[in-house]
């Protein structure tokens, strides 16, 4: 019984009391507030899909840590084909979806974790290994959904951690007990902290020695006692929230800053504690899955892009405008080129000491930046495309109104034989694909800034190599200057 | 008495009386209404400015149709100085409201029809221009604020305005009376409808013999019977609304459908009516205008968007960063060579027969082609320096709430020294500035689309010149292939 | 004895007598021209690496045609393995020789042949995969290179082939013979046609019925009569014809143009003729797996420019600007979006009916759009990091000059440490991969232009599913407007 | 007799002798030298057209100095006209020849020279100025050419001028005599140092305390005893010494590194020595001129670049592709968006206390960082309009070629009504545009680093300011964090 329906998946979320607000007010039912519906409605694509006879091939696979059929979301790969597999349900939720679905910054935590305990535990005999195995198999065996808790807040990005006048702006542990630690601090921008039933928390960034009590990762209900979900604003964010003018008509995003207001986590589900040295590995191993998981997801919501603009081109009229034709092409190789780049990262990856494969993390991150520049770019041409009324549509309630919804179902009647309806819901989604802040702004920011992703390639690639396939064409020894 | 203080415009604002509705529901005083004010005060600050005294020689004038001064936006421009002022009224506006301020469009269609009605004038006998110079002087002598009406809404754009199944699609002449025409049709992406007297409408494209009834130009109260605007939907509309997290905390824009449903304009208010070859020359001076218009103010945009950004790392303690003082520059170098272009395009301008300055179209089509390139990834740099907290911040809200309050400010301080609120209400203003729609999409279809811009620059440009230059260089006939 | 050492490669060139003209004069000795003999050495390579230690894995493969060991060069993939590995022997080369190796466009001829005469057969039952395969039994016993003969020179562009005044504008059939026919017309763009031993001819694009004559595919050894090499310019061309400031030392490119004045070429080595309907097939599937090749050598060439710029920042001393390893980043990831989008394309890719297996074309051709327009961006940024000393190097021979060889050696000196000479060489070959037209122009152009791989993407990415999934998320049914 | 014709400037440059040197032999007349000669018709273009009935008014102003006409190349601007006109003749020039003119350093020079030497005069009593301007007289008077020599071969760049091993790396003092001065060092990228009758010395950076000896600016003939022009490679320099397939058939670009070894120059012709803190205004004012003139002078070049895809389309016959349309509007608007800032700079100008006008230097640097970044685009887009024989058209020998030429030009016919040589003269034209080295790199490296011009703008731009606005808007403090 390892798989849940998307039905379950809701119900299990309604046992869950979470601690959370929203605009200044307590939310008391998570899965009926609307905007946070919108975001559990994707999160539970991933498990309509598992359920789906034409994709369950692709998102099931056979454990072999609990011998059942699972979703591949708590899947730590095995193969080359799991690495594969995880961009392709990338884009295929996406593509479902229209946004974020959610569910991948767990997974990526679970395969960072899978790798790095277990290099930690050579290090140190410790047996950080089986407790997050075990953990996994607790969120297979129940088919549960992760949540990544990596980006602290940070305070003065001039100081480390340990330099902060308030040490809680990193997460770090406060007290050891017999039972557990105590833990306190602040995650931000927790996409889908609300969908999910376990929050696994990493550390943000490169430790040094001294700094052990930030040299934490460990996961834990998303409802246990002293986490504080403070579900933010999106630009997009009242849509939802008042049913209308939604765009994406099912499916949105929200990312809560989450705080650990003295948070216990029972040995069991501490994954690391004090070993400074491994911190940086967890992070980037983290950061390269959560960039190539980006291409896969990336792509699927440029098709949705291209999608909308070829319905706009129907919808206006403008088919014979060769130049809408050159704009959609331009999003399209920009999906292909981030999807390809993202694909080459699983194919050339490799497994690890603990049996977990690792992708490439060259590919990965060099998809990132091409992301990070490419959609903005994308949204800007379906812009372009689409028109005007992108900025200014009338609302879903003028139509409406029985005094004007017919002078403007008249006046936005677009190409013969489109309804003015259809015309008019497709602006809208053409909205919420360029201008939902949430979604939009994982473009740049997820997974970590651009800068540290090209930190990353600079410090991954083999540099001297390249120094000295020049020196050898230009003539001059290969091994100096 | 020419000049209205800002005070005095608001209130002279009070006494109109326009039909106007937002998400289906009638909004009475439109003064009032939190959304629409955010715009007011928007164009409220150019008679702010014509007051103040660092700015007042630059926006005030001595008009030669009234011998008085005048705020500029109601002065055709008369010399190459004029030109010049326009460009620097809007950027020192925009960097003042960091919107836009909604006041240009009614200039820009007053220059344009003091152009081409001369010229309609000389080729018919009509009297169009007499008409144009008097409402002109009106909009002096009581310093009244007008607004552009050239978008129609267009239906099915595979078919010219004659051929459209609903011709209204096109605004049009449906009876001619004796003391007046009566109108119907809408015009779409009305900036500033609401914070306007007086609608000046233009057609929207070049028409051809048998379309005269949609060759039409006038200019009428906006709160003349028969006339509804309908307020749509942008990306933060209902920040203003509920008066929390606006991000920029004065200043708004939107833009209304203004649908004309029968209106009657008196003869005196009818400023070309069937000459269909002069359609054209209308709408593209009006661009060009226009086009020349958002060069300075997007420049002033780009302002807004460097010193948030420069804020941004001062709050964040990211001084060191050097990759983010390259994105500074970045933006920096795009809001200069915009500016730049846009002040060419005016001292590069003509006199033209009926003595109002015209701007060297090239130079603004190049202008706004360059803006609608470049403002995106200006956006995307600035989010890039300023972090994710963009998509996600929590609201005004959950800081006054006692529980979290403090929770939340504690987490959100950045820098030594520098107030969380600050910190807070500057990632409102980066989001603001980056995620709002209406704004940001006029970067790309303001002043009408990319592709028209496109056209102009190559229907304007001497071709055959560098044609000939290149086949001198390289030594064949100048003349023939 | 399936493969040639390197020697033996240029020593059976020796044996080839083909008429050449370079500059307006017979060339008798193509291998002792040194502009050739660049190109030569460049395609060397690619049997110098099949007996180098460390590459040889990756560049030989066991024949299942012949039973013995080949090289990849003339082995149509039967597996994943075998597209990848394309990419890969690419890569490798490129960035050996630091330009063009030529040897892969005969074998994406040979892998576009290999799929679609299989398919012509099975239509027609004519006998032409047997031909192909047969001709590549040959090449691989002899470990001959081949060379596509694609580009027709095309005459007035706005008219087909049979409309062209003079029909010769497209290579075609002139007469069939018992024994063979009479092709006549001109190839362009045929680079490295003089290190090859094979030519083989396939048509340059879509054909109609009453087309026949031009829908022909053929092989023939390069040194047939009839056949004319005219090696046209590059910019740097005199460089190794006079054999100093070659930058480049070892290797360069070249690219005749390729007259075919009345060739015989008999039965046997006839592929394809009159069968129209499958020449686009044929085009395209060779540009496909072109732009795959490009994929992989493209990022060995960026690898190449990565290397020289390090170097130049070792050697100018520019180690502490940040801004220049920015740059660099910027180089780096390109190479590495490009080979992924590659790599991926070979991943993705599906056996044909024939056996071979084909490429993923969507994929192919975005990595070439990518290719087309990040390369230069690329050579404008090593430019950047290098110097201006790119522009106007003083020459080898001015360092030779006893009176100032000593004064510009003096004023070249960089870094401590660095030789002058290295650093004067370093220089040299950053003008040569930035300048050299032959190789940077096919960024652009090569595997056919940017419009065709535009179309291409177009055309084969399933644009109504994008749709459908568009109108799903705007909540419109999503099999109509 | 101010002015020269431009039969009379080439005679002018066979009186004088310097000592040159060009792929290490001695060139004894330079005027006959092919490639210096093509070089020295462009800057006799400016000759030329100061005759030339149309742009005589353009080129020709009355000297303040000596009350006669002179050309404006060596005319200080006295007013935003003058500015003005300084965009315009580079601009008319670059469209007449196609590359650089080469007289714009000289100018620049000059300009730079009457500015910043009155204020050294103001501080120090000295009498640069006096000097300065007798110079500029002397100048007017016989309408010479002056040559800017600037920046330095720099040596180590991780070390200041006196940290150097060698100090020779930068030019510095090495005796002072009565009668004058002796200087030694090196300037590389002298453009037109040999079609110059002048050679204006300035330093290359800011200087500190202690680096007295390198703060030095004069004048000095080019033919000096101890000058050495040693005139480098350049990627088509060939094609001018051997007098066919030139491309530009008339005119080109050459840039010689000049040694200066041990120089004598007279008092007379110092105009500045060891005032270190002005040597960083000189360099700037220098550059910031030089910006400016390149604003102009690549919108020239653009336009022969538009023209020549122009022609190619006509000669090709790809007048129906849309695509190329737009690649064609891609060129112009970067053209004129880079005129336009360039004019905007001249126009925002402002008068120094010397009594010069000198341009804005924040637009002048924008301009030049959109040039560095735009200008391998539109060659990009060139080249692709054009076609792939930029990179390997036949020799005109070929053509020539009693046996071949006949064919090539039957397989070179492009469009009908075109003469095949025609096309093939416009391929060479492109191919000079896109490929020629010595001008090409000067749009990134050009008047100083792109990263030169990156801190010049930061720093010229109100940063303050805009941080300012931000907070206001904001609704913070201004004053404050």
């Amino acid at each position: 019984m390892a798989l849940k329906t998307k039905n379950e998946y809701i119900e299990s979320l309604r046992s869950l009391n979470p601690t959370v607000y929203m605009f200044g007010k307590r939310v008391k039912d998570v899965v009926e507030n609307p905007r946070i519906r919108a975001g559990i409605e994707a999160t539970g694509a991933t498990y309509e899909l598992a359920e789906h006879p034409e994709h369950r091939n692709l998102f099931v696979t056979l454990s072999p840590l609990i011998h059942e059929p699972i979703n591949r979301f708590n899947h730590p790969p095995r193969s080359i084909e799991d690495l594969v597999a995880r961009v392709k349900i990338n884009r295929t939720l996406a593509r479902m979806v229209g946004t974020c679905h959610q569910r991948c910054t767990g997974m990526d935590c679970m395969c960072a974790l899978s790798i790095v305990t277990f290099n930690v535990d050579q290090k140190y005999g410790t047996k950080y290994h089986d407790r997050v195995m075990e953990f996994i198999r607790y969120m297979q065996k129940n088919d549960l959904t992760g949540n990544a808790g990596v980006t602290d807040v940070k305070g003065d990005r001039s100081l480390s951690p340990k330099e902060q006048p308030d040490k809680d702006a990193y997460l770090h542990v406060v007290e050891k007990r017999d039972d557990g630690i105590i833990v306190r601090g602040a995650k931000a921008h927790q996409t889908g902290s609300l969908s999910s039933h376990e929050l696994i928390i990493l550390p943000t960034r490169a430790l040094r020695k001294s700094e052990e009590e930030f040299a934490v990762a460990f996961a834990i209900p998303s409802d246990a006692k002293g986490i504080i979900h403070v579900v933010g604003r999106s630009s997009l964010d009242t849509r939802e929230l008042e049913g209308y003018d939604c765009g994406n008509v099912n499916y949105s995003k929200y990312a809560p800053t989450v705080i650990f207001d003295n948070v216990f986590v029972p040995w069991d589900r501490v994954f690391m504690l004090g070993e400074v040295e491994f911190a940086v590995d967890l992070v980037s191993r983290f950061s390269a899955f959560h960039r190539q998981s980006h291409g896969g997801c990336k792509a699927g919501k440029l098709d949705c892009m291209v999608g909308a603009a070829l319905n706009m081109i129907d919808f206006n009229g403008t088919q014979n405008a060769n130049h809408l034709k050159e704009k959609i092409i331009d999003i399209l190789y920009r999906s292909e080129t981030l999807y390809g780049c993202s694909l080459a990262a699983s194919y050339e990856g490799k497994q690890e000491p603990s049996g977990t494969y690792f992708i490439n993390p060259v590919l990965a991150n060099a998809s990132k930046i091409h992301e990070g520049k490419e959609m903005a770019e994308a949204a800007r041409l379906m812009i372009d495309v689409a028109g005007g009324f992108v900025a200014d549509l009338p609302s879903d309630r003028d139509f409406d109104n029985p005094e004007i919804g017919p002078l403007i179902k008249k006046y936005l009647k677009g190409a013969a034989g489109v309804p003015s309806e259809h015309r008019i819901k497709m602006f809208r989604l053409v909205e919420k694909l360029a201008m939902e802040s949430a979604d939009t702004i994982s473009d740049i920011h997820g997974g970590g800034s651009p800068a540290a992703h090209r930190m990353t390639i600079l410090r991954e690639s083999d540099l001297e190599a390249r120094k000295k396939a020049a020196r050898r064409l230009a003539g001059i020894p290969e091994d100096k200057p």
